[in-house]
C-alpha cells in the first residue's frame, strides 16, 4: 500500500440485488427509475459479486465482510458476537458474547416454553434490569434486549475462552444444561456463566413465564486486520444500524454520528466528514427491508431515493467509487438470497464498459466479471492508486 | 500431459493492455489497425487475464510467470534475482543475487550519497571489472554493470543462503551496514559477501565518489518445475531482452539467437526454429517501452507492426495461437498498471466467440471470461490434444 491523497466511496444497499416478479421482467433495481446512477454506469466498470461462495445465501455480517475485502468464511463471526454486534453493543476482542432467551421451567426445573410466550419487549428490558444486577470479582456481565424474550449476553474480563456449549438444549420437556468448556482455555469462562445461570435462576424464581434464561451461540470476535492495517486507509462508517456499526467498527472503522435516521441524514454526516477520512462506507438499510418485506415497489422506491442523493456524494468529487449491495433480497423471496450482487466500480482509470445502465442484466454482462465480492476493494484500491507494483 | 505433434505459439506483446486517452475513446489495441489479427479473433475464444490477483499490478516477472501458467504468487522472484536476470545473467539455481550500487562514503565511511551522483554507466563498468577481480577459494563472483549506479552481484559457490539482511540502509548519514544471515543456513554466504565488500572498500578508496557499494535484495531463484516437467512440451523462448531471456530459462525454455533486435528478426527465428521445438514464446518489448513512456501512438504502431508479421506465424500453421500480454501499461498511466489483459486464443477446436475484433471491450465480451493468466496454458494445451481425459 501507498499513501495517497485519493479519496473511496462505498454505497452499501442492503440486499440490493433482486428478482422479477415474473419471469422475463424488470428486477426491482432495473424497474427503478436511476438517472443519476445510469450516468454513473457509464463511465463504471460493472459486475455482479459473489458475498461468501457461488450458491450460498449470506447474512449481513458475512455479506459485509465480503464487501469490505475480507474471506467471510476464513473471519466468521460467530452468532453470540453478531447478536450483540446488532444491538450496537462495543464488544471488545476479548469478550464473549452469547445470545440469550427468557425462557419458562416447572418446579422441578423441566423447560416448558424456550421463549416464555415471547413475552412484550419491554418486559424484556425490566427483566434484564434485574439481571444486571448480578456481579461477581473477575468479570463484567452485560444483558441487553433485543426483543421480545431475545436478549444478547457479554461477559467481559481476561481469560475468558469462547469454546463454551448451548445452554439451550433445543426441546422442552427437559432442564436446560450446564455449559461446558470444549477447551482448557474455556473453563474458567465456563465455571463463571454458570454460575451467572445459577443466580439468575434465583433472581427470576416465581416470575412466570420468565422464571429462567438459555444462552447459546458463545463467541468471541474474530481476531482481524483492520482497514488501516490492510490498505492503509483511515475509514468511516455511516450506518444507522447497529449491526452494521458493529462489523464497520470491527474492521477498524471510525462510526461516525448521524443526526437523524433519513438517507439524507447519512449524507449529510457524509459531507460533514468528507476532509476527515479517505474511506466512507455508506449503509442504506431500507432496500434490505422492502426486499424481506415482500415489497418489490418498497425496494424500488428506496432505489430511486439513493438515486436522487447521489449527486451529492458526486459534488464532492470521489476518486473512487463502490456502489453494490451485501447480498441480494429479492421481494419475491422475502428474505436473503443466493444471487450475486449488481456492483458499480468508477474512477478516473476504470476501463469503463460504456453501458449506461445500472441494472442485475448490465452488470452480468460487465467487464468486471463474476467476482467474489472480497476482489473488489483490491481493484478499488487499485484505481485509487493506492497499491504498489507487485515485484519488477 | 500426452506427448502429440501439435505445435502452440504464444505472442506477449509486452504491458498490451490500454486505456482511452478520453473516457469513452478507444484504447491502443482498439485504435491499432490489426486487419490479421481481428480476422484470427473471428476465429478464436477471446477473454481477459489478470496476471497476480485482481487490483494487483505486476511488474514484468510475475506477469509473465502468470502467462507461462505459473501462480507469480507461489513462485515469487526476489528482488536480486531479477536484477541478474535483467541483466541476462544465466543465473543458476545455487546462486544467490542481490541488486548492487555504487555509493559514496565519508573519511569516516559514513554513506553521503547512496546512487554515487548517478555515474555515467561507462564509469560504471570501468568499476565492475575492478570488483570482478575479487576472489576466493569457495565462491565466484560476478559483477554486471546495468545502469548509472546499478549492478547486479551474483555468488555461486554451494551451501549458500539467500537469507540475508540488506548492506542499504536506506538512508543517508550512517555507515553502510554488514550483511547478517537470518537463518543458520545462511551463515557461510554472509560471512563471504562480508569479505567481498570488504574488499570492494579498499579495492575502491580514493575512487570518489564511487568509493564503496551497497548490496539489497539478495535472493535464489525460486525452484519451480520446467515445461517439460509441467506440461511436457519442448519449449523455446524468442526474446531480445534480458529479463524476458531470463524469466524463460527459469521455467525450462531454450533461449533462441535472435540475429538483430527487430520483431522482424524475432520471426525469423521463430521460423528458423521451428521444426525443433513445440511450444514457442515470442516476446514484444515496444508496446510496453511505448506505453510506459506515455506514447499512445507509438504503442498503437508497434501493435499493427506485430499484426502486420502475424501472417509469417500463421504460415506455419500452429495448431494453437495464444495473443496476449503479461500485463497492462496504458500509454495514459506511463506505467504497468492492474488492468486485465486481453487475450486471444486460436485453435481448430476452440469453440469461437465469431467477434472479428482483438480489443479490451471484444475481449471482455469474450467466452473466456475474466481469468487468472496463469490458466491459459491448461486451454491451450488441451486445445493442442495434449491433455487426457480426468479420470473416467
Amino acid at each position: 500500500m501507498v499513501p495517497a491523497p485519493t479519496k473511496i466511496a462505498m454505497i452499501i444497499m442492503d440486499g440490493l440485488g433482486g428478482l422479477p416478479l415474473e419471469p422475463g421482467g424488470k428486477t426491482e433495481l432495473e424497474t427503478a427509475r436511476t438517472p443519476n446512477l445510469d450516468a454513473l454506469a457509464a463511465q463504471s466498470v460493472l459486475g455482479l459479486t459473489v458475498p461468501v461462495r457461488p450458491g450460498i445465501t449470506a447474512g449481513s455480517g458475512p455479506g459485509h465482510l465480503g464487501i469490505f475485502g475480507y474471506d467471510p468464511i476464513q473471519y466468521e463471526i460467530g452468532r453470540g458476537a453478531l447478536e450483540a454486534l446488532g444491538a450496537d453493543f462495543d464488544l471488545g476482542p476479548d469478550d464473549v458474547a452469547a445470545r440469550g432467551n427468557f425462557c419458562s421451567v416447572d418446579a422441578a426445573g423441566v423447560l416448558t416454553d424456550r421463549r416464555a410466550g415471547r413475552i412484550p419487549t419491554e418486559v424484556n428490558k425490566e427483566l434484564a434490569k434485574v439481571l444486571q444486577t448480578i456481579q461477581m470479582d473477575e468479570v463484567e456481565f452485560y444483558v441487553q434486549t433485543i426483543k421480545e424474550h431475545r436478549f444478547a449476553f457479554v461477559m467481559r474480563g481476561s481469560g475468558l475462552g469462547e469454546a463454551l456449549t448451548d445452554t439451550d438444549p433445543h426441546q422442552t420437556g427437559v432442564p436446560p444444561l450446564p455449559t461446558c468448556a470444549l477447551q482448557p482455555e474455556s473453563e474458567k469462562a465456563a465455571r463463571l456463566v454458570n454460575r451467572f445461570i445459577e443466580q439468575a435462576r434465583q433472581l427470576l424464581a416465581g416470575r412466570q413465564p420468565t422464571n429462567m434464561i438459555l444462552l447459546r451461540g458463545f463467541a468471541r470476535l474474530p481476531s482481524m486486520p483492520t482497514y488501516q492495517e490492510l490498505f492503509g486507509l483511515r475509514a468511516a462508517a455511516i450506518a444507522v444500524n447497529g449491526m452494521y456499526r458493529g462489523v464497520a467498527r470491527l474492521v477498524g472503522m471510525t462510526v461516525l454520528n448521524v443526526d437523524g435516521v433519513a438517507l439524507a441524514d447519512e449524507f449529510a454526516a457524509l459531507e460533514r466528514n468528507w476532509s476527515d477520512f479517505d474511506f466512507f462506507y455508506l449503509h442504506v438499510k431500507p432496500t434490505d427491508t422492502a426486499g424481506e418485506s415482500g415489497e418489490f415497489s418498497g425496494k424500488v422506491s428506496v432505489i430511486e431515493e439513493v438515486d436522487a442523493l447521489l449527486p451529492r456524494l458526486m459534488a464532492l468529487k470521489p476518486d473512487v467509487v463502490i456502489v453494490s449491495g451485501d447480498h441480494s433480497s429479492p421481494a419475491v423471496l422475502k428474505s436473503h438470497s443466493w444471487h450475486p450482487v449488481p456492483t458499480l466500480l468508477h474512477g478516473k482509470y476504470v476501463r469503463a464498459d460504456g453501458v449506461a445502465e445500472f441494472g442485475e442484466r448490465a452488470c452480468a454482462r460487465g467487464s468486471l466479471g463474476l467476482l467474489a465480492a472480497k476482489d473488489v476493494m483490491p481493484i478499488a484500491l487499485a484505481n485509487a492508486q493506492r497499491i504498489t507494483k507487485f515485484s519488477a
